[in-house]
């Protein structure tokens, strides 16, 4: 697939503005095994846009749960074995159910612990793999080397073969962060050029990627579209909330309130714009 | 109890102030057996009105911790077994002590796991309940369906008789929150009309509010009062807060700000005034 | 060693600037076993410095990851058995290999389960304990009535001789802090007088100084060198963040923008600067 040129719109805002619509009015319960790190993070951004965020990460309820919930995002950051456990659970409820669901492969590379839990849950049929170049890559069959503690060493322009690779031979929809994403299934990959570099300043913005992907696949069911809309919104509130924010304390919140405001208007408007 | 009116003092601004200055003068050590996702949120909010937080949730500490704090605050939220056992060790301690301790049973409905935690520490003699509409109306004996996910789907106006009734078979003081607040014993209610519809985008408000309620028990034996004290200073600054910000993360910086520069003068001006 | 005097320059500001350079080229992997309160925060701060923030506190992990790490930031808070055993086996790991690790004894005083946990820990030999005059003095022999709750009941002054006595019996150098700072090892100990009061008031400052000083002996070597130049950015970043923000939220805010923002020049400004 040929990288991101820059040319024509930078992604769909008619589907990103529908299916955030969608959200909006059918407000879908979606239930986060989340990053100890960034739940709050990521719960104030699904309230954000609208859905119905829980966090819960028992073995003892997290099954019983997720058979109430529209959406799954399965993170496997702080992975304890109980949480371990609370994944497999939930995942497997929310397949059993043909519910979505969308892993985060948090840390992979990390230790052979995370990696084994991260390669079960991505032979569990996610829906959607939400994940940054180096985790990538090395799910592909890529080297360590690709990350950097828990963040990328390669840009997604150089891992979008592997993502590629990694859509076909799991099956599953690839939607790779970066600085440009990529949202790939196993015949052809989207880019979609959009956001600021401030988002990698700020803890937590893998994680609601992760969940803004989770509630777009609770309202639409081709799971390219609902990830690229999810994307979008994210990239397009990050850029407007960098355009007036000196650092990443101030981006944070900046962020939320414009994921808060994000409309039809906002989201055409920088789907034309240069980046 | 009739609906609130709307006319008349909102609430006790007096009663709100005595209470404030009180906790800033003592600092009492609140102990939180917190839900991980409002962990900081919760001990930001404490520290804003003056109090001393500390979460400790280890099974291994919690009683004994317990015997050296004010009050504790036990949240149900991320219940694991540890938690668990945890929350009930904590509990029994303050029991034991006569110390004042509040009950938020966040996600019942969402598990039979949760459903049995709740009703357990429920069992256990609470001073407060601090509960959205949906929880105590599931607490009463009402069905499921008056939550989606963590959040009520119905008023509190709609659940005052729950309440009332929940307060008289629990023998406990049960703090309501919502569009309107009520806070109710075996005997009558009081509202209290204050507060914004952005508390309810901002993760962790109830969470915040459970604590709030825990330190003014530190400092005020009458019940009632205390959850009234507590929930105004929330919705007081709720509102102050609201009325300069464009959305949820800029409400939930300026929140703290304006709990930490609450004073008599601004509960006053605010009981007063038209909601 | 004699208190601060306030008369010539508060710190080595050329050499808190030159490690922070080395930080930002380095970009120094920093395993975080964080307090569960400020996990967010601790990765916050340490981003804003141009640090690569990691949390991994599974025992399953804990030890493999530490030997990808350049330093650790070992924190008591919220400690679980699970957490005990990462704690321990992450320390041993670092120790092995001669990397540097710090230790923060949070919670120290509030049970018996802790105390243990943090004089087991500060056995195992860290490079520097940062800790505030209550856990100080209680470490070096002091009654529980140092500590109130978390918060130190008594000022960095009145700490200091247990601090250089410390630092002599276990070997280390303590980064002690509150409204002076003061690092000391076994021969003697400089005063930084920097910060700001609204420090206390927003939850996990102690816990992102821990942090920073790790990142700081990531890329120096002189164990006092780097916990001044640590806590002289923090310092710094909260005097010129409380200079123009009305509370704990803004300040919060306004923190991770300065920390982010911070340079040569803002560190020498401050360090001829008087209180």
């Amino acid at each position: 697939m040929s990288p991101p040129t820059g040319s024509g719109p930078r992604f769909d805002a008619h589907a990103a503005a529908r299916i955030l619509a969608e959200v909006r009015r059918r407000r879908p319960l979606v239930h986060n095994i989340a990053n100890q790190v960034a739940m709050e993070t990521t719960c104030d951004m699904l309230l954000a846009v609208g859905a119905s965020p829980a966090v819960v990460v028992a073995p003892e309820e997290a099954a019983e749960f997720a058979r109430r919930a529209d959406a799954l995002a399965a993170n496997t950051g702080t992975l304890t074995a109980d949480r371990r456990a609370a994944l497999r659970l939930a995942a497997a409820a929310m397949r059993a159910q043909g519910k979505p669901w969308v892993l985060d492969p948090v840390g992979i590379g990390g230790s052979s612990h995370r990696d084994a839990a991260a390669r079960e849950l991505l032979g569990m049929a996610p829906t959607v793999l939400r994940a940054n170049a180096g985790e990538v890559s090395l799910l592909a069959g890529g080297h360590r080397s690709a990350l950097h503690g828990v963040d990328a060493a390669l840009s997604t322009q150089e891992a979008a073969r592997d993502a590629c690779a990694l859509a076909r031979k799991a099956g599953v929809v690839v939607a790779m962060t970066g600085a440009a994403d990529l949202v790939a299934d196993a015949a052809s990959g989207t880019w979609l050029v959009a956001g600021h570099a401030l988002m990698a300043r700020a803890t937590g913005m893998g994680c609601g990627a992760t969940a803004l992907v989770a509630a777009a696949l609770a309202v639409e069911r081709d799971a390219r579209a609902a990830a690229l809309a999810a994307l979008a919104w994210l990239a397009v509130a990050g850029e407007v909330a960098a355009a007036r924010c000196p650092g990443p304390g101030s981006f944070r919140v900046a962020l939320l309130d414009v994921l808060h405001a994000l409309d039809d208007e906002i989201l055409l408007d920088h789907a034309k714009a240069s980046p």
